[in-house]
C-alpha cells in the first residue's frame, strides 16, 4: 500500500468545501475577541436561503410510487428522462444531442467529472488545467497519475472574456496535452469566457486533437445580461467534446446527487462503462427529478438571478472598501474569489480564524491553485443580510490580522 | 486515447445485469415458437415483489425537509447517521467500530467497492479474486491496470463449506498478491463460507500482509438456519480490512443508491478523499433512509427470508428435474448459479434467446468468471408465481436447444 501514500497524501480533503468539520486547530495565536454572528458556511450555497426547485421532492416521490422501473435504470440513465433532457439541452445550447448515444446522467457533476477524466487520461498523459479552476480537476488528474499543465487565467486584467492565457494554452496543446478541462462560468472567479476565447480553444483543441472538457455547471445564471457561449455550439470543435451540467447550484438540488454529461459518443459509452463499475447509476428515484430541470415555474429563474446579482453588489461593495482588497465582478454563477492583503497569518490560517472568531466557513484560494496564497472563495448564495453581516465580521478579522 | 481503447474493451457493459436493452439480436437462429409469460428480469431482485422496508420513504421525506444540514454533508456521510450505523454494526458483527474512523456510507455498495479497491490497489499489482465472484471485481482491478490471480471456488463439491480452493489463495498470496477481494454470501453462487474457511482467509492474509475487501450485502438473509461468520471478528486478521455492506438488496433500497464499508482506519481515511473527487458523498437525502436500515418492523426480515427460501425450493426442484441441470443449493441471498447441458448455442446467444422467446432476462455466467459458460445466474427476489413460471419457460428452451 505504501506505493499510493504519496498519490493519497495529494487528494486531501480537509480545506475542501464543506469539509471544514475535519481542521484542528492547532498551533495558531488568536487575536482579539470573538465576533459573533450568524453562522454563514460560504463553502457551498445555502438551499435553505435558496430553497430547491418546487415540486422537486413530489417527482421523487412519484419515482418511488413506480418501484423498480425507477428503481434500476440503464447505468447511463432512464432512457425517456434521458430523451426529455436531451430536448431541454437541444434547446439550451442550440445543438441536436442524440439522448441514446451522446447523454448520460450522473451521480452529481463530481460524478461526470470524475468518469469524463477517467474515460480521457492515462497514466503519464499531460492535462491541461486553468488556474484558478475548480479545485478537484487537479485532484482527479493526480489520482489518474496524469501530468498536470498549468495555464494561466488572467481573470484581472481581462473586460468581456475570462482571461485565458491563449498563448500558455497553445503551448501546453503543443506540448502533447491530450485533455483540456475548464469551467465557464469560471469556479472560483466567476469570470466568463468571451464568444472570442470560446472560438480559439475549439479551434486551438481541433488542431492539435485535444479533448476537452467543459464544466458549464453555473451557465444558467448569467449576470448583467452577459453573453454566454457554449463550446459545444461551435461550428469548428474538437473530436473529442463533453459538455458537464448539473442542478445542484442554481437549482439548489444537490441533495438529490444529479448532474449530466453530454457529447461525443465515444467518450460518453466509455463513461457508461466506466459508471457501470464506479457506482452502477445515478440514484434511481432520483433521477425522476431531473422533470423539474428546464421545467421551473415562470419567473423563477429571472427572480434567482436578480436575487444573486443584488448579493453579489453589497458583498463586492463592502469589500472593495477595504485597503488591498481586490474582487473581480462575477459574471456568472455564485462564486467571489476575494484577494486579501498580506497578513500576519497564512491563508489556511486564517480560513481557520474566520471559523472560530467571526463563525464564517470560506475556502481558501490555495485549493483552486497553489499559487493563490493571498485569495478565498466564497459562495454567496446564502440569506442575503446574513451574508453581508458575515462579510462585515471577515473584514473586520481582516483589518485585525493585517500586516 | 488509443492507449485506453484495450482497457474499456475489457470494461464492456452490454451483458451486465440490468443492461440488456443494450444487447442486439445478431445472427441467432431461432428454434420454434415464442413462450409467453409474463416477463421476469432475473438480473436483479423484483423491488415490486419485494417491497422497500416500510418508512424508508418518510425519512427521505424528512431529510429534505431538514434541508441544507441534509444536503451537504461530510464525503464519508452524515455524522449522527454514522453513529447509528456503527452501533448497528457493531451488534451485527460483534465487534466495535468508530464511527469516525471506520465507517464511511457510500452511493451503493458498488461505490463501496471502487473506493476501496481504487485505495488498496496500485499499477501492476497483483489481486486474488475468487472465480466465480461479483462481475465488478474483475473489471474494476482492470480499470486500476491490477494483474488478476484467479482462486477458484469449488460450490459444487463444498459440504457445510463455500469450497474455496486454500491451496490456491496460499498460492496467490505467496505470489504477492496486495489484495484479496470475496463476496459472502458469495455472488453468484450463494454458499456461505464456514467459519474454518474465515478463520484461514484471516490468518493467511495476516501472515502475508494482504489487504482483505469483505463484500457482505447479502449477510443478513441466510437460509436454513446456517451460520454465518465475520472475517472482522476474529482474532487474527489483516491489517487493512474493509468491510462492505448495504441495503439494496435484501431490503429492496436500491433505488436510493446506498452502501456502507467499514473497517482500518487508514484504508476509511483513503476512500473518503477518493470520494471527494468521485462523486463528493451518497445523495444527502438518501442518507436519511438508513435510520429504517437494521430498524425494520418486528418479523420483517424473518418474512422476507421464509418468503425467498420458499421460492428458491421450488426453483431448486423444477431445475433438477432436467437432465444435465446442476444447481447449487443457495445457503444465502438472492443467487442461484444454474449449470445447464450443452446447447447448440453459446451461453452469450443463450440468454438472447431466453429474452426475445420467453420474455426472461437472466446473467451469462461469464460474467462472473471466464470459465462459466455452462452457467447463468437469477436473481430469485421475484413474484413467486411469475419466478415459477419463468423457470419453466426456460427448462421449455434448454430442451429446444440442447445439443
Amino acid at each position: 500500500m505504501d506505493l499510493l501514500n504519496e498519490k493519497f497524501s495529494k487528494l486531501g480533503v480537509d480545506n475542501a468545501p464543506g469539509q471544514e468539520s475535519k481542521q484542528v486547530e492547532n498551533e495558531i495565536v488568536f487575536l482579539g475577541e470573538i465576533i459573533h454572528g450568524k453562522a454563514v458556511d460560504f463553502s457551498h450555497g445555502d438551499v435553505d436561503a435558496f430553497e430547491p426547485i418546487p415540486n422537486a421532492m413530489d417527482e421523487f416521490i412519484e419515482g418511488v410510487k413506480r418501484g423498480g422501473a425507477q428503481a434500476y435504470t440503464e447505468y447511463k440513465g432512464k432512457g425517456t428522462i434521458r430523451e426529455e433532457l436531451a430536448k431541454k439541452f437541444s434547446t439550451f445550447t442550440g445543438i441536436e444531442f442524440s439522448a441514446e448515444e451522446q447523454f448520460i446522467i450522473t451521480p452529481g457533476t463530481q460524478g461526470a467529472l470524475f468518469l469524463a477524466l477517467g474515460s480521457m487520461i492515462g497514466r503519464g498523459d499531460k492535462v491541461a488545467i486553468v488556474e484558478p479552476d475548480y479545485f478537484a480537476n487537479r485532484k482527479i488528474a493526480t489520482f489518474f497519475d496524469a501530468k498536470i499543465v498549468p495555464v494561466a487565467l488572467n481573470y484581472f486584467e481581462s473586460d468581456m472574456q475570462a482571461g485565458l492565457d491563449l498563448k500558455q494554452l497553445e503551448d501546453a496543446f503543443k506540448a502533447g496535452a491530450k485533455v483540456f478541462l475548464f469551467s465557464n462560468p469560471n469556479n472560483p472567479t466567476g469570470v466568463i469566457y468571451s464568444p472570442a476565447e470560446i472560438l480559439s480553444i475549439a479551434s486551438l483543441a481541433k488542431k492539435y486533437d485535444v479533448s476537452v472538457i467543459a464544466d458549464q455547471l453555473y451557465s444558467r445564471q448569467i449576470f448583467d445580461g452577459r453573453k454566454y457561449t457554449h463550446l459545444c455550439a461551435q461550428d469548428i470543435k474538437p473530436d473529442n467534446l463533453i459538455t458537464i451540467m448539473g442542478p445542484s447550484k442554481t437549482e439548489s438540488l444537490s441533495g438529490y446527487r444529479l448532474g449530466v454529461a453530454f457529447g461525443s459518443p465515444k467518450v460518453i459509452d466509455r463513461m457508461e462503462k466506466l459508471q457501470g463499475i464506479v457506482s452502477l447509476r445515478a440514484g434511481g428515484y432520483s433521477q425522476a427529478v431531473l422533470k423539474v430541470w428546464f421545467n421551473e415555474p415562470n419567473g423563477w429563474m429571472k427572480d434567482r438571478i436578480v436575487a444573486h446579482q443584488s448579493i453579489r453588489d453589497d458583498l463586492l461593495e463592502l469589500l472593495r472598501s477595504v485597503k488591498g482588497v481586490k474582487a473581480k465582478t462575477t459574471e456568472g454563477g455564485s462564486y467571489l474569489f476575494t484577494e486579501i492583503p498580506e497578513l500576519t497569518v497564512k491563508i489556511e490560517e486564517f480560513i481557520k480564524i474566520l471559523k472560530l472568531q467571526a463563525n464564517v466557513i470560506v475556502t481558501p484560494g490555495t485549493e483552486f491553485g497553489p499559487q493563490f496564497i493571498h485569495s478565498f472563495r466564497i459562495n454567496f448564495s446564502q440569506d442575503h443580510q446574513a451574508a453581508v453581516d458575515a462579510i462585515k465580521r471577515i473584514i473586520q478579522l481582516i483589518e485585525r490580522y493585517r500586516k
